[in-house]
Protein backbone atom coordinates (compact mmCIF):
# COMPACT_ATOMS: atom_id res chain seq x y z
CA UNK A 1 0.00 0.00 0.00
CA UNK A 2 2.61 2.62 0.48
CA UNK A 3 4.41 4.64 -2.37
CA UNK A 4 8.07 5.13 -2.63
CA UNK A 5 10.91 5.41 -0.45
CA UNK A 6 10.25 6.29 3.37
CA UNK A 7 12.83 8.45 5.14
CA UNK A 8 14.49 6.81 7.67
CA UNK A 9 13.28 9.71 10.31
CA UNK A 10 9.62 8.19 9.56
CA UNK A 11 11.20 4.40 9.65
CA UNK A 12 12.35 5.47 13.49
CA UNK A 13 9.05 6.65 13.87
CA UNK A 14 6.89 4.15 13.05
CA UNK A 15 7.81 1.98 16.10
CA UNK A 16 6.25 4.44 17.84
CA UNK A 17 3.20 4.75 16.22
CA UNK A 18 2.43 1.06 16.61
CA UNK A 19 2.90 1.35 20.23
CA UNK A 20 0.68 4.22 20.57
CA UNK A 21 -1.86 2.91 18.47
CA UNK A 22 -2.06 -0.37 20.22
CA UNK A 23 -2.34 1.42 24.05
CA UNK A 24 -5.45 3.46 22.22
CA UNK A 25 -6.77 -0.15 20.81
CA UNK A 26 -6.60 -1.48 24.25
CA UNK A 27 -8.48 0.99 26.27
CA UNK A 28 -10.97 0.48 23.42
CA UNK A 29 -10.81 3.20 21.20
CA UNK A 30 -11.81 2.96 17.31
CA UNK A 31 -10.69 6.06 15.87
CA UNK A 32 -8.31 9.05 16.29
CA UNK A 33 -7.99 12.53 14.87
CA UNK A 34 -4.44 13.26 13.86
CA UNK A 35 -4.89 16.49 16.46
CA UNK A 36 -5.96 13.99 19.35
CA UNK A 37 -3.00 11.43 18.22
CA UNK A 38 -0.33 14.77 18.49
CA UNK A 39 -1.14 15.37 21.75
CA UNK A 40 -0.87 11.91 23.05
CA UNK A 41 2.37 11.73 21.27
CA UNK A 42 4.00 15.23 21.56
CA UNK A 43 4.47 15.47 17.34
CA UNK A 44 2.51 18.07 15.52
CA UNK A 45 -0.47 16.82 13.86
CA UNK A 46 1.12 18.33 10.42
CA UNK A 47 3.86 15.63 10.93
CA UNK A 48 1.53 12.53 11.41
CA UNK A 49 -0.59 13.58 8.57
CA UNK A 50 2.72 13.75 6.84
CA UNK A 51 4.08 10.76 7.98
CA UNK A 52 1.37 8.48 7.29
CA UNK A 53 0.23 10.00 4.24
CA UNK A 54 3.64 8.23 3.03
CA UNK A 55 1.38 4.99 3.16
CA UNK A 56 -1.47 6.24 1.33
CA UNK A 57 -3.17 7.77 3.92
CA UNK A 58 -5.72 6.13 6.09
CA UNK A 59 -7.07 9.11 7.37
CA UNK A 60 -10.71 10.95 6.14
CA UNK A 61 -11.29 14.12 6.70
CA UNK A 62 -13.54 15.04 9.43
CA UNK A 63 -13.35 11.50 10.55
CA UNK A 64 -9.83 10.52 11.49
CA UNK A 65 -7.91 7.57 11.82
CA UNK A 66 -9.25 4.02 12.03
CA UNK A 67 -6.51 2.31 14.67
CA UNK A 68 -7.00 -1.18 14.32
CA UNK A 69 -6.77 -0.49 10.47
CA UNK A 70 -3.72 1.83 11.13
CA UNK A 71 -2.12 0.39 13.25
CA UNK A 72 -1.87 -3.62 11.03
CA UNK A 73 -1.01 -1.40 7.98
CA UNK A 74 1.97 -0.06 10.03
CA UNK A 75 2.73 -3.72 11.53
CA UNK A 76 2.91 -4.83 7.63
CA UNK A 77 5.45 -2.10 7.15
CA UNK A 78 7.41 -3.02 10.02
CA UNK A 79 7.31 -6.14 8.63
CA UNK A 80 6.21 -7.68 12.22
CA UNK A 81 3.35 -10.14 10.92
CA UNK A 82 5.73 -12.16 9.38
CA UNK A 83 7.86 -13.71 12.24
CA UNK A 84 11.96 -13.76 11.28
CA UNK A 85 13.75 -16.77 12.97
CA UNK A 86 16.84 -15.11 15.19
CA UNK A 87 19.56 -16.41 18.09
CA UNK A 88 21.35 -14.71 20.54
CA UNK A 89 24.73 -14.79 20.88
CA UNK A 90 26.34 -14.60 24.57
CA UNK A 91 23.89 -14.93 27.53
CA UNK A 92 24.94 -13.10 30.49
CA UNK A 93 23.38 -10.56 32.34
CA UNK A 94 22.89 -8.30 29.45
CA UNK A 95 21.91 -11.16 27.19
CA UNK A 96 19.77 -13.16 29.64
CA UNK A 97 17.88 -9.96 30.55
CA UNK A 98 17.02 -9.31 26.91
CA UNK A 99 15.93 -13.11 26.50
CA UNK A 100 13.31 -12.81 29.31
CA UNK A 101 12.23 -8.98 28.69
CA UNK A 102 11.77 -8.41 25.18
CA UNK A 103 8.77 -9.76 23.72
CA UNK A 104 10.01 -10.88 20.34
CA UNK A 105 7.46 -12.59 18.81
CA UNK A 106 5.25 -8.73 18.86
CA UNK A 107 8.19 -7.29 17.25
CA UNK A 108 8.57 -10.05 14.31
CA UNK A 109 11.01 -12.40 15.88
CA UNK A 110 10.89 -15.91 16.87
CA UNK A 111 13.95 -16.65 19.22
CA UNK A 112 15.07 -20.08 18.53
CA UNK A 113 18.70 -20.55 19.72
CA UNK A 114 20.95 -19.23 22.80
CA UNK A 115 24.54 -19.49 22.54
CA UNK A 116 27.73 -18.67 25.19
CA UNK A 117 31.29 -19.81 25.40
CA UNK A 118 31.24 -20.08 29.20
CA UNK A 119 31.09 -24.03 29.88
CA UNK A 120 29.28 -23.66 33.04
CA UNK A 121 25.92 -21.67 31.62
CA UNK A 122 25.78 -24.36 28.45
CA UNK A 123 22.57 -26.91 29.41
CA UNK A 124 20.55 -23.77 31.03
CA UNK A 125 17.25 -23.19 30.15
CA UNK A 126 16.05 -20.07 29.93
CA UNK A 127 12.21 -19.32 28.45
CA UNK A 128 11.94 -22.93 27.68
CA UNK A 129 15.57 -22.71 25.46
CA UNK A 130 18.91 -24.12 26.35
CA UNK A 131 21.74 -22.81 26.48
CA UNK A 132 24.05 -23.94 23.85
CA UNK A 133 27.99 -24.11 23.31
CA UNK A 134 29.25 -22.12 20.46
CA UNK A 135 31.09 -24.59 19.11
CA UNK A 136 27.43 -26.22 18.31
CA UNK A 137 26.90 -22.52 16.19
CA UNK A 138 27.80 -24.02 12.65
CA UNK A 139 25.68 -27.15 13.16
CA UNK A 140 22.88 -25.03 14.23
CA UNK A 141 22.48 -22.61 11.97
CA UNK A 142 23.48 -25.47 8.50
CA UNK A 143 20.27 -27.38 10.18
CA UNK A 144 17.69 -24.32 10.84
CA UNK A 145 18.73 -21.32 9.22
CA UNK A 146 18.18 -18.83 11.00
CA UNK A 147 18.50 -15.26 10.12
CA UNK A 148 18.63 -13.15 12.74
CA UNK A 149 21.69 -12.80 15.37
CA UNK A 150 21.73 -10.97 18.56
CA UNK A 151 25.18 -10.00 19.36
CA UNK A 152 25.72 -9.43 23.60
CA UNK A 153 29.12 -10.52 23.21
CA UNK A 154 32.63 -8.45 24.32
CA UNK A 155 34.16 -5.82 22.01
CA UNK A 156 37.01 -7.70 21.14
CA UNK A 157 35.25 -11.01 19.36
CA UNK A 158 32.57 -9.24 18.18
CA UNK A 159 34.11 -8.78 14.64
CA UNK A 160 35.22 -12.28 14.45
CA UNK A 161 31.58 -13.44 15.58
CA UNK A 162 29.85 -11.55 13.16
CA UNK A 163 32.08 -12.84 10.15
CA UNK A 164 31.21 -16.22 11.16
CA UNK A 165 27.68 -15.66 11.40
CA UNK A 166 27.58 -13.93 8.24
CA UNK A 167 28.95 -17.05 6.55
CA UNK A 168 26.60 -18.97 8.34
CA UNK A 169 23.37 -17.00 6.44
CA UNK A 170 22.45 -14.22 8.96
CA UNK A 171 20.91 -11.25 7.20
CA UNK A 172 20.64 -8.96 10.10
CA UNK A 173 22.18 -8.23 12.92
CA UNK A 174 20.61 -7.00 17.10
CA UNK A 175 23.97 -5.65 18.17
CA UNK A 176 24.71 -5.10 21.82
CA UNK A 177 28.42 -5.25 21.76
CA UNK A 178 30.43 -2.11 22.65
CA UNK A 179 31.41 -2.22 19.09
CA UNK A 180 29.53 -0.35 16.32
CA UNK A 181 29.10 -2.90 13.40
CA UNK A 182 29.30 -1.27 9.96
CA UNK A 183 28.35 -3.69 7.36
CA UNK A 184 27.63 -1.53 4.20
CA UNK A 185 27.40 -3.51 1.13
CA UNK A 186 27.29 -6.88 2.52
CA UNK A 187 23.66 -7.58 1.89
CA UNK A 188 23.14 -7.60 5.82
CA UNK A 189 21.56 -5.10 7.90
CA UNK A 190 22.36 -4.08 11.45
CA UNK A 191 20.73 -2.10 14.45
CA UNK A 192 23.22 -0.91 16.69
CA UNK A 193 21.96 0.07 20.21
CA UNK A 194 24.99 1.93 22.43
CA UNK A 195 22.63 1.70 26.01
CA UNK A 196 25.60 4.03 27.12
CA UNK A 197 24.99 6.82 24.77
CA UNK A 198 21.68 7.59 26.04
CA UNK A 199 22.83 8.04 29.25
CA UNK A 200 25.32 10.51 28.25
CA UNK A 201 22.08 12.38 26.29
CA UNK A 202 21.07 12.43 29.61
CA UNK A 203 23.73 14.03 31.17
CA UNK A 204 23.38 16.61 28.58
CA UNK A 205 20.00 17.62 29.51
CA UNK A 206 20.33 17.17 33.07
CA UNK A 207 24.17 19.61 32.73
CA UNK A 208 22.02 21.79 30.87
CA UNK A 209 18.81 22.28 32.24
CA UNK A 210 20.31 23.45 35.08
CA UNK A 211 22.25 26.06 33.32
CA UNK B 1 33.75 27.15 24.65
CA UNK B 2 30.50 27.07 22.36
CA UNK B 3 28.05 29.61 20.99
CA UNK B 4 24.58 29.27 21.13
CA UNK B 5 21.61 26.89 20.63
CA UNK B 6 22.74 23.06 19.90
CA UNK B 7 19.96 21.13 17.76
CA UNK B 8 18.75 17.66 19.33
CA UNK B 9 20.59 15.91 16.09
CA UNK B 10 24.16 17.19 16.87
CA UNK B 11 23.21 16.14 20.72
CA UNK B 12 22.67 13.18 19.54
CA UNK B 13 25.92 12.29 17.73
CA UNK B 14 27.82 13.48 20.70
CA UNK B 15 28.04 10.60 22.33
CA UNK B 16 29.10 8.70 19.24
CA UNK B 17 31.89 11.62 18.44
CA UNK B 18 33.01 10.90 22.10
CA UNK B 19 33.19 6.93 21.61
CA UNK B 20 34.96 7.03 18.51
CA UNK B 21 37.76 9.41 19.73
CA UNK B 22 38.49 7.44 22.90
CA UNK B 23 38.90 4.53 20.45
CA UNK B 24 41.26 6.69 17.84
CA UNK B 25 43.35 7.34 21.39
CA UNK B 26 43.64 3.73 22.91
CA UNK B 27 44.82 3.18 19.29
CA UNK B 28 47.94 5.45 20.20
CA UNK B 29 46.45 8.46 17.44
CA UNK B 30 46.71 11.61 18.42
CA UNK B 31 45.14 14.20 15.52
CA UNK B 32 42.87 13.23 12.27
CA UNK B 33 41.20 14.61 9.40
CA UNK B 34 37.63 15.14 9.16
CA UNK B 35 38.30 12.83 6.19
CA UNK B 36 39.39 10.36 7.76
CA UNK B 37 36.98 10.84 11.16
CA UNK B 38 34.27 10.48 8.50
CA UNK B 39 35.54 7.60 7.10
CA UNK B 40 35.51 5.65 10.46
CA UNK B 41 32.32 7.25 11.08
CA UNK B 42 29.97 6.32 8.02
CA UNK B 43 29.34 10.61 8.10
CA UNK B 44 30.50 13.19 5.73
CA UNK B 45 33.22 15.56 6.25
CA UNK B 46 31.43 18.22 5.97
CA UNK B 47 28.46 16.73 8.20
CA UNK B 48 31.50 16.61 11.14
CA UNK B 49 32.85 20.08 10.42
CA UNK B 50 29.28 21.82 10.76
CA UNK B 51 28.57 19.49 13.96
CA UNK B 52 31.89 20.31 15.72
CA UNK B 53 32.07 24.29 14.32
CA UNK B 54 29.05 24.05 16.72
CA UNK B 55 31.39 24.00 19.69
CA UNK B 56 33.68 26.75 18.09
CA UNK B 57 35.60 24.29 15.96
CA UNK B 58 38.54 22.55 17.33
CA UNK B 59 40.07 21.88 13.86
CA UNK B 60 42.89 23.24 12.11
CA UNK B 61 43.38 23.52 7.96
CA UNK B 62 45.35 21.22 7.33
CA UNK B 63 46.21 19.84 10.62
CA UNK B 64 43.29 17.92 11.25
CA UNK B 65 41.78 17.36 14.81
CA UNK B 66 43.24 16.79 18.23
CA UNK B 67 42.09 13.52 19.31
CA UNK B 68 42.44 14.27 23.07
CA UNK B 69 41.57 18.10 23.19
CA UNK B 70 38.74 17.58 20.77
CA UNK B 71 37.42 14.52 23.33
CA UNK B 72 37.85 16.60 26.80
CA UNK B 73 35.72 19.33 24.93
CA UNK B 74 33.09 17.09 24.21
CA UNK B 75 33.20 15.69 27.65
CA UNK B 76 32.65 18.33 29.22
CA UNK B 77 29.26 19.55 26.93
CA UNK B 78 28.12 16.62 27.55
CA UNK B 79 28.81 17.11 31.35
CA UNK B 80 30.27 13.93 31.68
CA UNK B 81 33.00 15.20 33.36
CA UNK B 82 31.19 16.16 36.65
CA UNK B 83 29.32 12.84 38.49
CA UNK B 84 25.47 13.39 39.09
CA UNK B 85 24.54 10.74 41.30
CA UNK B 86 21.73 8.19 40.10
CA UNK B 87 19.59 5.73 42.05
CA UNK B 88 17.82 2.60 39.76
CA UNK B 89 14.32 1.00 40.88
CA UNK B 90 13.29 -2.67 39.94
CA UNK B 91 16.29 -4.41 40.48
CA UNK B 92 14.63 -7.44 37.64
CA UNK B 93 16.67 -8.87 35.05
CA UNK B 94 16.86 -5.62 32.96
CA UNK B 95 17.75 -3.85 36.16
CA UNK B 96 20.40 -5.99 37.52
CA UNK B 97 22.03 -6.57 33.47
CA UNK B 98 22.04 -2.60 33.69
CA UNK B 99 24.05 -2.22 37.14
CA UNK B 100 26.37 -4.61 36.22
CA UNK B 101 26.56 -4.18 32.37
CA UNK B 102 27.08 -0.25 32.44
CA UNK B 103 30.07 1.90 32.98
CA UNK B 104 28.17 4.76 35.22
CA UNK B 105 31.06 6.56 35.85
CA UNK B 106 32.58 7.14 32.44
CA UNK B 107 29.04 8.58 31.22
CA UNK B 108 28.55 11.00 34.00
CA UNK B 109 26.91 9.19 36.90
CA UNK B 110 27.29 7.67 39.84
CA UNK B 111 25.32 4.90 40.86
CA UNK B 112 24.69 5.01 44.82
CA UNK B 113 21.33 3.25 45.58
CA UNK B 114 19.29 0.08 44.61
CA UNK B 115 15.70 -0.52 45.10
CA UNK B 116 13.16 -3.01 44.55
CA UNK B 117 9.53 -3.57 45.68
CA UNK B 118 10.35 -7.50 46.20
CA UNK B 119 11.48 -8.33 49.55
CA UNK B 120 13.34 -11.41 48.68
CA UNK B 121 15.97 -9.29 46.94
CA UNK B 122 15.88 -6.67 49.43
CA UNK B 123 19.40 -7.30 51.27
CA UNK B 124 21.14 -8.63 48.06
CA UNK B 125 23.92 -6.75 46.85
CA UNK B 126 25.44 -6.48 43.30
CA UNK B 127 28.43 -4.12 43.24
CA UNK B 128 29.06 -3.08 46.29
CA UNK B 129 25.62 -1.93 46.58
CA UNK B 130 22.83 -3.59 48.89
CA UNK B 131 19.50 -3.79 47.37
CA UNK B 132 16.88 -1.77 49.73
CA UNK B 133 13.18 -1.92 49.83
CA UNK B 134 11.65 0.95 47.80
CA UNK B 135 9.54 1.45 51.39
CA UNK B 136 13.03 3.64 52.31
CA UNK B 137 12.99 5.26 49.09
CA UNK B 138 12.14 9.21 50.76
CA UNK B 139 14.36 8.50 53.25
CA UNK B 140 17.14 7.20 51.07
CA UNK B 141 16.17 10.24 49.19
CA UNK B 142 15.74 12.54 51.97
CA UNK B 143 19.32 11.98 53.44
CA UNK B 144 21.31 11.78 49.92
CA UNK B 145 19.54 13.56 47.33
CA UNK B 146 20.10 11.49 44.31
CA UNK B 147 19.50 13.89 40.94
CA UNK B 148 18.47 10.81 38.60
CA UNK B 149 16.70 7.81 38.86
CA UNK B 150 16.91 4.42 36.04
CA UNK B 151 13.12 3.40 36.31
CA UNK B 152 13.13 -0.64 35.20
CA UNK B 153 9.65 -0.88 36.68
CA UNK B 154 6.38 -2.20 35.37
CA UNK B 155 4.08 0.02 33.46
CA UNK B 156 1.30 -0.06 35.53
CA UNK B 157 3.35 1.67 38.83
CA UNK B 158 5.66 3.78 36.31
CA UNK B 159 3.54 6.74 36.58
CA UNK B 160 2.80 6.88 40.30
CA UNK B 161 6.99 6.06 41.28
CA UNK B 162 8.11 9.28 38.95
CA UNK B 163 5.56 11.29 40.51
CA UNK B 164 7.29 10.42 43.89
CA UNK B 165 10.47 10.71 43.00
CA UNK B 166 9.94 14.03 41.43
CA UNK B 167 8.48 15.26 45.03
CA UNK B 168 11.65 13.77 46.40
CA UNK B 169 13.88 15.81 44.34
CA UNK B 170 14.96 13.82 40.99
CA UNK B 171 15.39 15.77 38.20
CA UNK B 172 16.41 13.30 35.61
CA UNK B 173 14.86 10.15 34.10
CA UNK B 174 16.41 6.81 32.85
CA UNK B 175 13.66 5.21 31.71
CA UNK B 176 13.19 1.65 30.83
CA UNK B 177 9.81 0.93 31.93
CA UNK B 178 7.46 0.07 28.80
CA UNK B 179 5.41 3.47 29.12
CA UNK B 180 6.42 6.78 27.68
CA UNK B 181 7.36 9.05 29.89
CA UNK B 182 6.00 12.99 29.50
CA UNK B 183 7.26 15.48 31.59
CA UNK B 184 7.26 18.51 29.99
CA UNK B 185 7.29 21.60 31.75
CA UNK B 186 8.17 19.78 34.69
CA UNK B 187 11.85 20.89 35.29
CA UNK B 188 12.45 17.63 34.97
CA UNK B 189 14.59 15.58 31.53
CA UNK B 190 13.48 12.06 30.46
CA UNK B 191 15.31 9.80 27.95
CA UNK B 192 13.14 6.92 27.25
CA UNK B 193 14.60 4.10 26.10
CA UNK B 194 12.25 1.27 24.24
CA UNK B 195 14.43 -1.89 22.82
CA UNK B 196 11.45 -2.93 21.48
CA UNK B 197 11.15 0.26 18.81
CA UNK B 198 14.83 -0.89 18.28
CA UNK B 199 13.76 -4.29 17.34
CA UNK B 200 11.23 -3.46 14.70
CA UNK B 201 13.28 -0.88 12.68
CA UNK B 202 15.45 -4.43 12.33
CA UNK B 203 12.43 -5.55 11.23
CA UNK B 204 11.78 -2.97 8.26
CA UNK B 205 15.15 -3.38 7.51
CA UNK B 206 14.93 -7.06 7.12
CA UNK B 207 11.87 -6.99 5.67
CA UNK B 208 13.00 -4.24 2.93
CA UNK B 209 16.23 -5.16 1.74
CA UNK B 210 14.72 -8.80 1.02
CA UNK B 211 12.39 -6.93 -1.53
Amino acid sequence: MHNGVISNSVINRLPRYYRFLGELKSLGMTRISSRELSERMGLTASQIRQDLNCFGGFGQQGYGYNIELLQSEIAKILGIDTKKTAILIGVGNLGKALTLHINFESKGFHLVGLFDSKESLVGQVIKNLPIRSVHDLDEFCRENRPQTAILCIPKDVAKGVTEQLIMLGIKGFWNFSHYDLRLENRDVVVENVHLGDSLMTLSYRLTNSNE
